[in-house]
């Protein structure tokens, strides 16, 4: 028995030797030798990639179905990604497009732990979309930065994140900007009966990852972010299992955009364990079409094995004005993250705009 | 005072836009806010990403060089990556080509902690260039996989290496075949008086490969394979400082190709501290071009900081034929690897070929 999942990729090359081409990528992203160097039968019969399809796309390009073997990956996300798309990331005219697992795969990683219904619950809110804003710009102190997250918080968003800029630095460590906003959260809490969290960065390795969480516990948090492909996906994937008290918050930093498709990053990103995904919403600073946003609402959220829906987090240069266009393209069961735009008010009206974005969204009527 | 570190991008824009988008790329490589959002004048002045050159490259093309503060990275290799190109990723028409680093951050990182002298005195080898192979196909078991390094042990290579593509697979759980490989290696180099190096590949995050190398240690061996952009740079990072009898072999596995420049890669694997930089030469299964891997010499074995070198490790199909070309190119202080062209000579001949293999590197006489 070889299980098997399927690598979508797109190849450009001559029609002559798509096939050629496409064996190679089989070969690659499985034994990585030639097939004259597999002398045990049972490999080239149950290890080898085999190209399934090939579909001339036009304009050179194919679409070219590799079924890989299950066996390859073990239990590791990083060993899956390497299996995908390691060594062919070095080609520039491949491109990998998405990825179908057998439910046995999907099961050894088990997806969100909390998901959509945990991230509604964290901050008790149903029947609407859930708000978050960013604390921004890196390099101000922590106390500064707590400064904007009490007003965010006396706002009432949901969730207020670091920007993912925010790590170690010595303008503003970890542990004194995660005590000084839990603090100030808390304390905009206590006054608006309100039920906001604070979501720290993670930053370095899954080891000084875990002190994080452990400082973030001790002030109550329960809701992280990390940038899997900085952070490693590996890392995501045994924070999911060992820390089960925690949520995470996937942000997109470096996932690229032009050799791997941001839709595939969302669905590993899901399957690893991540809660909620962070993307850019079309008409902001990035240049996420439409379509891709589609196919990323239905990776995170789409039916899939059993696996808890993740929340999707349109972001990235999003406004005030934006907002009933967002809610009606992604509906109750997402996050609307407004930073740069909130934060771009004078300090004396934050609190303002933030409770001005808040009441948007909780008024909106879905049709 | 503020020291900057100098990021190089290629930008494809029009003439009459290049000035903002420039302008747009230094805001989201450092504050990631509109500057109306920054109502801190230190992080205007110090903080916010400057962009410092445009030179207009033709085809639509633009060179910018942006100037980052340093005090943005703090100590953390992961957000070092992420200043430099973590959300610009998102972007089709950005690519990252190089960066310059202050001295200061140079010594944070340190770079290699064995490098090219260390890597040649485990093999105690001097005045050519050193020999590696690989250990293929996945799929079969450990028995098998010792009993081909036993033969490239015999064959009197200096360093055998598992395929990158070997992890924690069912097939060969990692404990049971470093065990294999390294007693096989061991009991070859009894027979011959060599040195060869047995050189495991490590996967998972950080709490994984600490056991990992104790593993490896309990054998003997000192040297290790990893793919920092699979593991997290942190990571790498990480193990460099805290297990410091270990030297590090970096895999190139999704560094890309097309928007992130292979040599810039070479660059940070050795600032963070990888000992060998495995990548792949042209005319093999890659296209990366010779200026290219001019670009990835310098990188890693150029005078810099005081930095020790990296050994450049040419590979991706290459063969015994093109040997001396290579010792041509890359002088003494490089170390070949030719994985599945000796592989593809029958079990029976494997010593014998990979005993050439090792005579021709020997006997090359250098220009």
């Amino acid at each position: 028995m070889s299980e098997r999942l399927q690598a979508f990729y797109r190849i450009r090359a001559d029609a002559s030797v798509i096939e050629d081409r496409a064996l190679g990528v089989a070969i690659e992203q499985s034994v990585e030798a030639p097939l004259a160097a597999v002398h045990n039968p049972r490999v080239l019969s149950d290890i080898v990639g085999q190209v399934a399809a090939i579909e001339d796309q036009g304009d050179g390009w194919f679409g070219v179905r590799i079924d890989l073997a299950a066996e390859t990956i073990g239990e590791d996300a990083g060993q899956l990604l390497n299996m995908l798309f390691g060594n062919s990331s070095l080609y520039e005219d491949v491109i990998l497009d998405d990825a179908v697992f057998p439910a046995s795969l999907v099961s050894v990683f088990g997806g969100p732990r909390h998901g959509v219904p945990g991230l509604f619950a964290r901050v008790k809110a149903e029947g609407r979309a859930l708000t978050c804003s960013a604390l921004k710009p890196q390099g101000i102190p922590p106390g500064e930065l707590a400064a904007i997250a009490y007003k965010l918080a006396l706002g009432g968003v949901d969730y207020i994140k670091d920007d993912h800029g925010l790590a170690n630095q010595a303008f503003s460590p970890f542990e004194e900007r995660v005590r000084a906003c839990a603090a100030a959260v808390r304390k905009a809490c206590v006054a608006t009966g309100g039920h906001t969290r604070y979501v720290p960065n993670l930053y370095g390795h899954f080891g000084q990852m875990e002190r994080q969480l452990g400082i973030a516990r001790s002030e109550g948090l329960d809701t992280v972010m990390i940038a899997p492909m900085i952070a490693g996906v590996a890392t995501l994937q045994a924070l999911r299992q060992t820390h089960r008290d925690f949520a995470f918050l996937a942000h997109p930093a470096m996932t690229g955009a032009a050799r791997l498709s941001p839709y595939l990053f969302a669905k590993l990103f899901r399957l690893f364990g991540a809660d909620a995904i962070i993307f850019p919403n079309p008409g902001g600073r990035f240049g996420y079409s439409l379509e891709c946003c589609g196919k990323i609402l239905s990776a995170a959220r789409g039916t899939w094995d059993g696996l808890r829906p993740s929340l999707p987090v349109p972001a990235g240069g999003m406004t005030l004005q934006r907002v009933p266009e967002l809610l009606n393209y992604y509906g109750r069961d997402a996050m609307l993250l407004i930073g740069g735009a909130l934060l771009s008010s004078p300090p004396e009206t934050l609190v303002n705009e933030t409770a001005a974005f808040v009441r948007v969204v909780a008024g909106y009527r879905y049709e």
